[in-house]
C-alpha cells in the first residue's frame, strides 16, 4: 500500500506533461527531475586524442613489428614490415593475433594494389579481417570490379552485402571501424546471443548492427559452433594487400 | 549473367564440413558455392574522400553559413557564423533544421568554452543534439564535472550513461558520430519499431545500437509519441558552444 | 539551470538505493515513486475467455468454410471443409487469405495424415505457413523423420531449426502460435526492420524472436524483395495435411 | 550422409530467380537445394501432450506442496496449499524458488479474489512474479480498476504497459506464458545483453520481446547490476491471490 502525503502548501501543484504522462504531483518539476538521474557508475575515462589511438586500445600493430601476431600455421607471422606498412607475403597463410578478443570495436586501415591487371571479381585484391577466427568482413577491390555483392568489400562475407560501396580507389588507404558483438553461447552450445557487427567503410556506415548468422562460409548457410574469445585472423588470399594502425578496443 | 561449365560425370563427391552441416553432394565445392551468391540488388557507390563529406551526405553546415536552419521559435536562425564555426548565441533559443530526417548517419564537432569558472554539473558547458527534435544526444564539458552519468557528454539524456567518458579538454573540438535509426510507428500509433542509436565519441563507441525508450525527458519515463521524419534541433541552453563540420547521410 | 527548493524540513532526506542510483532527495519515497508512472494512453480491453478466441481477432478458419480464403491459383479456394476441418485437396494447389496482414499474432492447429507409409523425409506431411506469402514455418511430420533440421517442422525453413522438436505423432492435432513481425521497407527497398518470428509449437518455444533473413528460399541465400501487408499461405504439398481453429491478431 | 546421384552431362542451365539472386548454374535446383540444408545438431526431442506440462519442464506448483519454494525472509515458504491451489498467506512475505534460473519459458496461473471492495489501484489483488528475483511481471485485477498503465497487470512492472489488457474478472483463473531472456554481463558488470520478455496473458500477447532496462524499481529510472541465474519470486503484496499450475523450462 502506498499513501502519498500531501506536500506543504507552499508548493504549486505541477501537470507533468511529457509525452502521454498524465498526473498531478505536488513537487517542483526541478525536484521531480532528480528521481531518474542516475549516478553510479561512473564511465571510465578514456583519452582520445585527434590523430592518435584511444588511451584504453590495445595496438595490433603501429608501424613498427609484427609482435602481436602469429602465423595460423603455426610459428611466427611472415609478413612483411616496411615504412611503417604491414603487407601480405603471399604464400605464407594467414596471420592471427596471439590474444584473443570477445566484444570489440576494431580499427584497421588496408590499401589494395594498384596492379590490377588481370584480375577480377573475387581475384582482385583479396584479403579479409575475420573476428574472433570465423566471421569475416571482405577486402576486396571493389572499384568497377563486379562480383557477388555479399562477397564485396565490406561486406558480411556470405550474409550481409554492403549498404553502400564506399569504396576507395586500389592504391589508396580505407579505413575499417568495426563494433563487433560476439555471439553468446549457453552451456549446451545454444546460441543465447547471436554475434552482431557495425561497420564503417571510410567514415561511412555500411553494416547497421547486422545479425551474423553463423561462420562466414564460403559453401552452405552459416551456422554457429561454440567457441570462446578467439584471435583476429587476417587473409593472405593470394593477393597483394596492405595494413597500417590497426587497434583495438575490448568492450 | 555467369555460366559456369558443364560439371563432366567424373566429380568427385564431396563433402560438406562447414560448421554443423553434414551430407555429401556430387558437384565441386566452387560450384556450390555459387548457390549462395547474392548478385543484386548493388549497393550505390558512395565517394568517400579522406577529410571531406561523403558523396551522398547533405551539408548541415559547412562553415559558411545557416541557410539549413531555422530558429526553434519561428523565424530564420539567429546563432552566430564566425571563421568557420557556428556559435550558439545565448537567448535566441534552439535552431532546428528546415528538413526533416529519420534514419540517418550524424556527423557533427563541438566545442565548449574554456571559461568554465563559477558553472558546475548541467551549466557547465550544456547544448544537446536533438535528433528528430526528441531523441537528445547529451553536449556537456564531461572533465573533471560530476553530474549524474545519464546526463553526462554522450549520454541519451537520462536513458543510457556512455560506456566510456572520451571527453576531450573545453577548448577543443570534439566529435560525434551518430547512426540513428527512427522510431517506426503502427497505425494506431503503437510502436513497431523503437529507435536506435550508436554513438562513437571522439572516434570511441560510447553507445552500441542503444534501445531509445522514447522521447529523451527531463522529467518521468521516457514514453514514444507518433510523430514523422522531423528536424535535427541544436539546443541553446545558456552556455558558449560551437558547432563545425556538420553533415547527414539518410540511410 | 536548474535550482532545487530546499523542501521543508518536515521531511526526511531519503537515500534512493535503487540499484546504481545514488543521491539524496527531500521527498519521500511514494511521492517520488510517482514520477515514473505512466497514465496513457490506455491500453485496449481484450475479452480472451479460456476456449474462445480473443475478441479482437479475426477468424480465418472456425470450421464453417472457406470465406476467408482464395486459391492461391486464382478463383476460390478448392480445400474440402468436412466436420469441422479444413483438408488439403491435393493437386487443387496452395490456398491464401483475401485479406492481407503486417504484424500479428497468428493461432493455427493441423495434422498430418497417420498414414506415412512410403513416405519420408520432406515428402512425409509436407505444408506449410508462408506468413506475407513468404516466411514460411514448416509444416512436415517430425517424428522418427529424419530430414535437413532447417526443413523440419517449426523450423523457418532454411533458416531456422526450432530450438527443440516439440512434434506430436502423426494423427494427433499440434498448435502454432506465432508472434510475427513484418520486415519494414525503406523508400529505395531497402530494409528499415528484418522480419522476427517467434513460435510455440504445442505450447513450447521453438522460435525466439528469430531475426528471418528474407523470403524463405528453396535454393539459395534468402533475400528480401519490398512488398505490402500480403496474405497468408498455406501450402498444398502434395501431403494430406488438416486444419483447423486458425485465427489472427494484428498487432 | 546422403549420396546424391552424380550429375549427367546433359543437365540443361538452370536461372536461379529467388528473390535478388540472378546467376546461371549448370546444376539442378534439386542439388542446388542441398547447399543450403543443415543436418546438425537435430533438436532434442519434446514431449508436449495436449494439457500436460512439456517433458523437459521443471514443475515448481503441480497442486501437491511447496518443495521448490522457500520464504525470501528464509526458511520454509509459509504460504497455503489447499486444494491444488497456493496462496498468498498475507503477512508472510514473498516466496522464492530453491532453484535459480537464467533463459527460461515460464507458465503459470493466477487468480485475484473476487472480494474487491474498498480496494483500488495498486491495492487490488496486487501480486507479482519477480524473474531472477529483479524483473517483475505485474499481477493485479485490472478490471475496471484505473492505475498508471505501466504498473497493471501484464505491464514490466514501470518500463512497458502491455499491449493490450487482456485481464479477466475477479475470481477466474489468468495465464502468463513468459519468454525469458536473462541480461549477460561483461567481466567488469557491463551489460553484453539486457534481458527481453515475451509475455502472453491469457494467450494474447501483451510484451513482444520487449527489452528490459533494469531490475523494475518503484523508485527512479531502472538500472542493471551484475547478478548470475537467481530464482523465480512470488510476491506477498498484501492482497488475496492464488496460483497453480506452475512450470518453468530452462531454454
Amino acid at each position: 500500500m502506498r499513501y502519498v502525503n500531501v506536500i506543504t502548501a507552499s508548493v504549486a501543484a505541477v501537470l507533468v506533461s511529457t509525452g502521454a504522462i498524465s498526473q498531478e504531483i505536488d513537487i517542483p518539476r526541478d525536484v521531480q527531475s532528480q528521481v531518474t538521474e542516475v549516478w553510479e557508475p561512473i564511465p571510465a575515462e578514456v583519452d582520445a586524442p585527434d590523430g592518435a589511438i584511444p588511451s584504453d586500445a590495445i595496438a595490433l600493430f603501429d608501424g613498427e613489428n609484427l609482435d602481436a601476431w602469429e602465423s595460423a600455421n603455426g610459428g611466427p607471422a611472415e609478413w612483411t614490415v616496411e615504412d611503417g606498412v604491414l603487407s601480405v607475403a603471399r604464400g605464407t597463410g594467414d596471420i592471427i593475433t596471439s590474444e584473443g578478443f570477445c566484444d570489440i570495436q576494431l580499427h584497421m586501415e588496408w590499401r589494395v594494389s594498384e596492379d590490377t591487371e588481370g584480375y577480377d571479381g573475387q581475384d582482385r585484391g583479396n584479403s579479409g579481417v575475420k573476428i574472433q577466427d570465423r566471421y569475416e568482413v571482405q577486402i576486396l577491390d571493389s572499384i568497377d570490379n563486379p562480383t557477388y555483392v555479399n562477397g564485396q568489400a565490406a561486406s558480411i562475407y556470405k550474409q550481409h552485402a554492403p549498404l553502400v560501396n564506399a569504396s576507395r580507389a586500389p592504391g589508396e588507404w580505407q579505413t575499417y571501424d568495426i563494433i563487433f558483438e560476439a555471439p553468446i553461447f549457453g552451456e549446451n552450445g545454444s546460441v543465447r546471443k547471436p554475434a552482431y557487427m557495425t561497420v564503417l567503410h571510410n567514415g561511412v556506415v555500411v553494416q547497421n548492427h547486422a545479425q551474423v548468422q553463423g561462420t562466414t562460409a564460403w559453401v552452405g548457410y552459416p551456422t554457429y559452433t561454440e567457441h570462446g574469445c578467439d584471435p583476429i585472423r587476417l587473409q593472405d588470399h593470394n593477393a597483394d594487400v596492405d595494413f597500417r594502425n590497426i587497434w583495438v578496443r575490448p568492450l
